[in-house]
């Protein structure tokens, strides 16, 4: 993956599998019953590896194992080996020198194809990142925890007008997309923001976390977030996928599970 | 240190040594002359210890390593060995499930005393953090970077009052210190807003970087974020200090720059 462009192999990753489905590898040792973390991974993987646009690892999950943690990492990205674009979320942000060491971590020494980051820095924080542009950068924008609104909801004067600040960041990032290279993390749990940053932003792809144990509507979700083209958002599911069965079928388990959220993904897709 | 509440032992550092300095401990390949980073940090920490309030170690120059960065980070934090308070540098920020491993990572794996975290998700993204009342809670309110005011100086409205987003930040984490740890990053660079903020919270600790390199001033920086103590407050340095000589005589030089620049904080501080 690392000569693709991170939007292309994206784009035709979601047409090859017709799938906007993005499975997240977010193991939880509480629900993996003593299989290792990276057997476990690599049998999801081969399982949903053709249901799939994109795969997504939350580096929560493996920081809580230390080094021996983001060793898994470069395992499963190694495993992955560029079949389907990997996102790593890790919603790194950091002033510009510290966040330069960021990007060459994180898209270099763990070749992710893309990286959530956090806008609270400003945007001289995030080039670094956006620099690399085979890349993708998904910025948070609206996120899908309960009280992502404390901040992100709160109303902002900008330029005379009155306006919450996920879409400031929407509008920032619009504007800064001069490699084409960003996305924005938006939650299904808010379907009625949703439709106000595709407004803004009609063509920035949008990661979207929140459907399953976060509760979010995927009809309305997905529907208000496609773009021109039907493709646009990535949904990402985690625990609804990974932990179908605990049992030792927990790979076809994860199998079905995926397959059925990606064709309801596809039903909504379909029925606008 | 793992039983030692941060604030406790970071106050019985600054007392103990006279000092307010943090070294930050940012191993830069650039300038380490094929030193490797264990060795380097560990001869850097034996001639500064008795000159720190803590050391802070900004985990974007371990992660550009990969997983064996990652192991530096496990084995540094092992050779201080609780002697003066680590604070793990990370700006970590997630939905509750990720963060609560966040917390672990960095708290139980790691061991670090401290960590620095990003506000954007709100309050529940950052509970998990402050559940662990012994240790300190950085929420970065006014970054040192020339572009941290892009968002963080956008106006707000909050109840009827118009106030920047850093303000808000700074409020917000003064009404959520229930278990008294939280501090504010602050950055040097930017003193007058530090005075703002030490209004909103008079007894937060705030970490402040942003001097040396980055060009803050330091003596109005350090009086106008002291505490009624004349604690409250530790500068971080970290290019300043680490780079003071790239020969073998590092550390020495290394020493004699962190001891000048404590001592400059020290009159800064007696001089109010």
């Amino acid at each position: 993956m690392a000569t693709k462009n991170f939007t292309v192999a994206l784009n035709e990753a979601i047409d090859k599998n017709s799938s906007l489905l993005c499975v997240g590898l977010d193991p939880d040792m509480r629900y993996l019953e003593g299989k290792d973390i990276y057997s476990f991974c690599k049998e999801i993987i081969e399982a949903t590896i053709d249901l799939v646009s994109a795969y997504k690892l939350n580096l929560a999950f493996y920081e809580y194992h230390g080094s021996k943690g983001y060793e898994m990492v470069e395992k499963i990205v190694e495993f992955i080996d560029g079949r389907v674009p990997v996102i790593g979320d890790a919603k790194r942000n950091d002033i510009g020198n510290s966040s330069s060491f960021y990007a060459k971590g994180v898209f270099e020494t763990f070749g992710f194809d893309a990286m959530v980051v956090n806008p609270y820095l400003g945007k001289d924080s995030l080039d670094p990142f956006f620099e690399y542009s085979d890349k993708g950068i998904f910025v948070l924008c609206k996120t899908s925890n309960p009280g992502g609104g404390e901040f992100q909801n709160l109303n902002v004067i900008l330029d005379d007008k009155i306006m919450p600040l996920y879409q400031v960041v929407a509008l920032k990032a619009q504007s800064w997309n001069e490699n084409q290279n960003i996305g924005l993390v938006v939650g299904a749990t808010y379907p009625e923001e949703l439709e106000n940053i595709r407004e803004i932003c009609p063509d920035l792809p949008i990661l979207m976390p929140g459907i399953g144990a976060q509760g979010g509507n995927l009809e309305l979700s997905v529907q208000a977030s496609l773009d021109g083209n039907g493709r646009g958002v990535i949904v990402n599911a985690s625990r609804g996928v990974l932990y179908s069965s605990q049992g030792s079928d927990f790979a076809d388990a994860a199998r079905k599970s995926a397959n059925d959220l990606r064709l309801k993904i596809e039903s909504s897709r379909r029925n606008l």
